[in-house]
């Protein structure tokens, strides 16, 4: 007679291990088995047991990560086996992270499920970083989206998110910079401020910050890689180095001048 | 000669004192004064040493709370005492909690700011009740947004997010649950699912689940109170029990008909 396990689906968060919850501690500290993505680092697997297997199912170079069917069924068959299985992800398990499908075949098959939020990268790096996604005169609303579509335009909503003064926050959209970027100003909203970050909470951390005009410019100089998300809104003026952006684009805007006057 | 201290504006999460990150708790416990809301619990301000001065700076009864700009000079005037000063917010201090007003008023005097954010009850009180903020062929996409306005009318933004595909998590809003609701019912959109989340991630969450046209009713007969979070969209759905309102919803209109049919 073996106990069935159950399935902590757990959120990792956005990459510092300090981020991490006490509840997410607790849930690897007492896992038989964590299968884990490519956005979970060392530090993080750490909290596992000497005896805890460690599943990578994430995406490894080239190769194409375990299909989500795969994963259901392994998480399934390791709790009937009597395990306490971890299901660990970057960020949220909740927030474009597939954890209602997990949870969703694991109640179906009668395997307990435990949820322990984390914090999403869409909702926290942004205030690490000095850009709170709401503040009084600036923006009461934030709206969190992908810039994915099969068509390869823009989602309507995107569109229709723009033309709000929601602050946006943009997933898996860095090959849309551009794209999205001329949208606003074709909207007639150049001087919209942008941010890009890479890498947030961890030491490698970078920042790009413009207005949707320069936006492009500046990250491709900064050598902006994904996977990164987009910060689009009034509030990413607040960010305590918008204004070195904002003068040296006046400062180029003097050049230009004098150039044209010399 | 006295070195100035730093101040960190935490994230409290949403209650459950097992929700801080790790990264608060160590805040917590190096720090020499506190200043907390009124949503922190006695469970988190433990974590803090013996000998540090916890100040309350929330509504109590029926006063009202410390002025935005007396909070700022506190803060700053602890923090050049040499004090290490914990600012402790409810859910996350820069997603409607003033944290980037107290940051900025900071470092305009000269004093460090540490950004440790928190799980924000707006994107983790949903996943914790097994409602995904996005999941395929559901939503793409979420959007949270304060239904306050000073004309008592929803915002203008409100109506535009109710027009989109967005899962809407709306913040202090349970006294406009009418008015929201019938937004939705005026739409063409009764069967539009709503859950109320009451008291969140602590042992006395509660939740109301209904679709637009039942969701008020279905409110009151719990008890419904604020603070509570409202979750609009096809994902509330994927709630483990939301079957049971559409069951009983349809248990009454069997009822009701053939009532009319005796």
């Amino acid at each position: 007679m073996s106990q069935i396990g159950k399935i902590y689906l757990v959120g990792a968060g956005p990459g510092d291990a300090d981020l991490l919850t006490i509840k997410a501690v607790k849930a690897l500290q007492q896992a038989d088995v964590i299968l884990y993505d490519a956005l979970v680092g060392e530090d993080i697997l750490s909290y596992a047991d000497a005896n805890c297997e460690l599943v990578f199912v994430g995406k490894r170079d080239r190769n194409h990560s375990m299909p989500q069917e795969d994963i259901n069924r392994l998480l399934v068959n390791y709790a009937k086996r009597g395990f306490q299985v971890v299901r660990l992800k970057g960020g949220d398990p909740f927030i474009f992270g597939r954890g209602g499908e997990e949870a969703e075949y694991a109640l179906s098959q009668g395997v307990e499920v435990v949820r322990v939020p984390g914090l999403s990268s869409a909702t926290s790096l942004t205030g690490l970083q000095g850009i709170p996604l709401t503040s009084r005169g600036y923006s009461n609303s934030f709206w969190v989206i992908t810039a994915t579509t099969r068509t390869g335009d823009l989602p309507e909503d995107f569109k229709k998110a723009a033309a709000t003064n929601a602050t946006l926050v943009v997933l898996m959209g860095l090959r849309k910079l551009k794209l999205i970027a001329d949208f606003f100003i074709r909207s007639g909203k150049a001087d919209m401020p942008f941010a890009v970050i890479q890498n947030g909470s961890l030491p490698t951390e970078k920042i790009a910050l413009a207005d949707a005009q320069d936006i492009v410019a500046v990250s491709e100089a900064q050598s902006m890689e994904a996977p990164a998300i987009i910060v689009i809104g009034s509030v990413v003026r607040l960010h305590p180095n918008y204004w070195v952006h904002q003068l040296s684009h006046s400062l180029n805007f003097e050049q230009a001048l004098n150039q044209k006057a010399s």
